[in-house]
């Protein structure tokens, strides 16, 4: 199964309810896969495709379905994803939870369809205006991409936020074998949703505040949302970490890489590890800043884009000389040489 | 003269040629004057004014405009800002120069028109897809809106990048006397500019690269462009901050009230200064890890949002504790009575 | 049961598979009233309701429904009829079948929500560009709204074209009782539909015919089809006209004010009978012709806009000055008497 | 000259200030001229170009200059007639005067690029909804693409109405050499425009009516002018038709067609004449009735589309039978020869 058609999967397993979006390659096997499963009688609760005229309509369609508790989602690519960026913005100041799935191609402006991780910093810091912070997830192999929406929705209801999760175009097309997790499609309360009041409190969702101390207070409610994700639930796989010296850092599609570079340097007799984010955003940076601190000499951030996550890492660490790059664009990748070679060079 | 009628102004002098833009609360005494001053004599070489019927149009047509060489520039804010993202990643790949003024209100969603410093993340680091840099620049009183422009357009030009000049709504409003610097209005060397071949060689300024390792050099080659912007063109004011024991950080409309807390501290006998980047991309890095390694003891980052440029500040100074702050957002500020005593409490 | 929601009932027991709209006074209880019967289980068939983001879009999303085969309808009023005039071009090339229900206001321009019949000669000669005709059909009774749907799905598909039901604002508002038809839910052959191809041959439809002899037979084929639905499918009603020597021709809501004055002027011994078109488009010419022919000295014609469908009347009759015309528009109704008095003058 | 560059020097002749469009084939030479001569000095009133980003702008912005009393137009082809149509009803209501010049293109659909008259209904009948009337001009030669956009003006503004000049695809690109009319070039009184109240009274165009009455007047006002532009403003050109037994109507190019056929005709003997509309709205319907009743016997009506004109022929003369009619589409056009067959066949 290819890493797209996984993620449509997990989110219908999810108990996705509504999908809307623009086709945009190299993320378009996603609603084809949706659009062949819709009315299928396997999944009874999915209930609204619609492809939409654009990548504006998608996301204003995701927040008034999410608007009415349903679990929604979109997915897309590059320019899409810029233009969703004013809807995202909206979604987070009325606290609506969906997932947007953004399949990362090589940039910016058209660029091409090659894999990268150039959106990091459009998803984990900056996008839309005003401020919010989303959610982000990283999968790194097509059994992710099938499990990730799961826990997705789940962090989108638990904290009535935006979940993106960020793919590429490798990881899209990328065939592996999957076992479904036995998902326990939850449910989730959404007592604010707007559900037709029928003779009860009427539910209004906003996203304009005019007053300066009321507004004041909604940031700082979805601040400490955002830090109490941090707290709670940030998510990392560690590989070999506890006596190692020398710690890769990566994400995605090519952190597969980096643990094949551990292997072999642990095979050369190297003590080296691999620390995986799967949440970009909270990012786990109190279990790498512990790393940091219990005696790891060397950092190396390896990454599909010219530097995005090596600012948080060195944030964590706190000491920039320690930590090293490799970054590789345009759709190229490192290869597991290249990444050996690298550690070698820096721990001498 | 108000602080968006003085950008407008700042604009002209520098020989603007065209401007494109949706109006939009509080940038929109921008566009009025600009309308106002269209056709004047004064101001021959300014040739295009259009409201388009977009914020996406409106920064196509800068695009259009940009891509013959012209001098073209936007004003937005917030929402605004979003929906122009995917257009300045496409302008980031060709490397198209203009301006972009985002006169930042309080935010998320619709949320209030407030003073904010909340899209710091936006311009500075996401945005759009794909891994580009702007350049921003920070006014921080209505004579930097005049001069900004000017000093934004050289830099466009010079990097063949778009420029963001970072206001926000209380600047945009705040009436205060200029004198206008005797601009010498430059004119750029546009060898590159799409101006009707007339049997000379063709230009074409593309965004898409399907090779990858075309891509690839294309993206390096934007990465050292804004390396070297990062060495030659930082931009940063600094104000009593030789012997001082606390830094205070800060830009744009706050940094004023930061230095007045710097003056009453001082005539208290204590020895802070004021730290403030003019350029927030690049970040004034360098200095700012000057400063750190001579023995401040402490910094304040005193920002209109939830904190973002206290990021950058603890990359540059390595210590993540020795870094304090304070944000207030939501449309609201801080007194200079608070930073004082922020300031006293954290050098205990 | 309103006009409107008789016209919705009508769709759904003819079969209706897609509606598609943007709403519109005073056509708005029609996508309102399919919202509720969606997804209902006595209309098993019904299976996709989108309230479209714009009038154009629906006109489009109804073209690619038809193009399947798919029975589909859309309800508008005056200006976004007008905006669907493109769309409505494209489908009479591409001969698809469905139903645009236009509840006629008031106009030109927004103009106001009273009832008119000034879409006359948009709906039945211009409107779109290129010189094709429409089949329309005008309604007088809530019951008929409730039955044209049945017999405009039937000629739409009998004649792949589209068919427009032309009611106006007070048909769509006035409340009677219905007896449904027993429609036989016809399934019409749909040879040409796009249902993909599955191994078989693959069907295209186009709007374009770049070769001039192509697109000469293919507009000859339209003027053939219209020529043939003109011989076997025009529909009238007469009303008291075998003995008549004035006749009244009326269409619409207007034809009930005329009936009720034929039988005050029948009650006055006066020989007064009404003629009414059901399809407008084609015009009943023949048996109009045929009354003027064997003795008829006058006709009147009723109408609310300042006179459209007199043109056909006296293309028919050939005598214009035997043909006399009431009209009002604005939002205002002849009374009966009013018509009455009319008849008594002109029979001097 | 071709007549496409001919109507739009003929416009700029004429004073035109403001152009907005979004070129479509077989128009576009008409923008493309106008782009060339904007800030010409030779056309210093020429203030405003425009390539508008869809056919829907276009108009609006039409409507919006029109509004302040400038000399507006506009220039499009099929599809986008179309799409102007809900704006033509809009400036029918607030009584605008501009001109749209639609040089028709094959139809429906997309249909093709040759020459037709299809949108003669569409430009004479219907088009928008709410029931307005046109002024209709046709052209029959590049001189006459030259001059009209001055008698358009001069119509549009004396009947604040928009003007429509319907040309083809074959006079669009027709070459001939034209004279230019020494337009003395008008200025009209616009007390009625949105100019700035700059204290006196403020001037509003609407649309809108929602009282019965007030619209009802409304509407009557726009009746009376077009009634009076029948009294006083059709055009029509006549060619040996004093002593005619035969009438030939046809207009815009196959006009010229058809006076060919008359002198080959009156060369064999024959009693033949030709009839021209030149304002094919209001139709010149009493001169041919007229004619008709001084014994012509028979007309020949001969337009490129399926039959429209005819109905007009028709009407004025009060005898179907004595109305032949030759018909090409899709891009032909008849041969002289073929016409005079027609003739000497209906003559018998």
């Amino acid at each position: 199964m290819k890493g797209n058609e996984a993620i449509a999967y997990g989110a219908l397993k999810a108990g996705l309810n509504a999908y809307f979006a623009y086709p945009i390659t190299p993320s378009s096997e996603i609603p084809e896969t949706l659009a062949k499963e819709f009315r299928s009688p396997s999944y009874p609760e999915f209930k609204v495709f619609l492809q939409s005229s654009s990548e504006l309509e998608a996301i204003n369609m995701v927040i008034g379905a999410a608007a009415t508790g349903a679990k929604a989602m979109t997915a897309t690519s590059g320019p899409g994803f810029s233009l969703k960026q004013e809807g995202l913005s909206y979604a987070a100041a009325m606290e609506l939870p969906f997932i947007v799935a953004d399949v990362n191609r090589g940039g910016p402006g058209l660029g091409n369809l090659g894999p990268e991780q150039s959106d990091y910093f459009q998803a984990t810091k900056g996008g839309g205006h005003g401020g919010y912070r989303n959610i982000v997830l990283a999968p790194n192999s097509v059994q992710e991409m099938a499990s990730l929406p799961s826990l997705g929705f789940t962090l989108a209801f638990r904290y009535r936020t935006p979940v993106i999760i960020l793919a590429d175009a490798f990881l899209g097309q990328l065939k592996e074998d999957i076992v479904y997790p036995s998902i326990v499609e939850e449910k989730f309360d959404t007592p604010w949703a707007t559900t037709g009041a029928n003779g009860e409190t009427r539910h209004v969702l906003v996203s304009l505040r005019l007053d300066f101390d009321d507004q004041s207070r909604h940031v700082e409610h979805l601040m400490k949302k955002f830090e109490e994700a941090e707290r709670n639930d940030i998510k990392y796989e560690t590989y070999m970490t506890d006596d190692a010296d020398v710690i890769i850092v990566a994400f995605g599609i090519v952190s597969r890489l980096c643990k094949l570079a551990v292997n072999i340097l642990r095979d050369k007799g190297m003590a080296v590890g691999l620390f995986r984010p799967i949440t970009l955003s909270p990012f786990p940076s109190a279990p790498l800043a512990k790393l940091a601190r219990s005696g790891v000499k060397r950092f190396l951030v390896v990454e599909l884009n010219t530097g995005q996550m090596v600012y948080d890492v060195k944030l964590a660490v706190e000491r920039n000389e320690v930590v090293e790059q490799i970054h590789r664009f345009g759709g190229l990748l490192p290869s597991a040489n290249e990444i050996v070679k690298k550690v070698e060079m820096t721990s001498r």
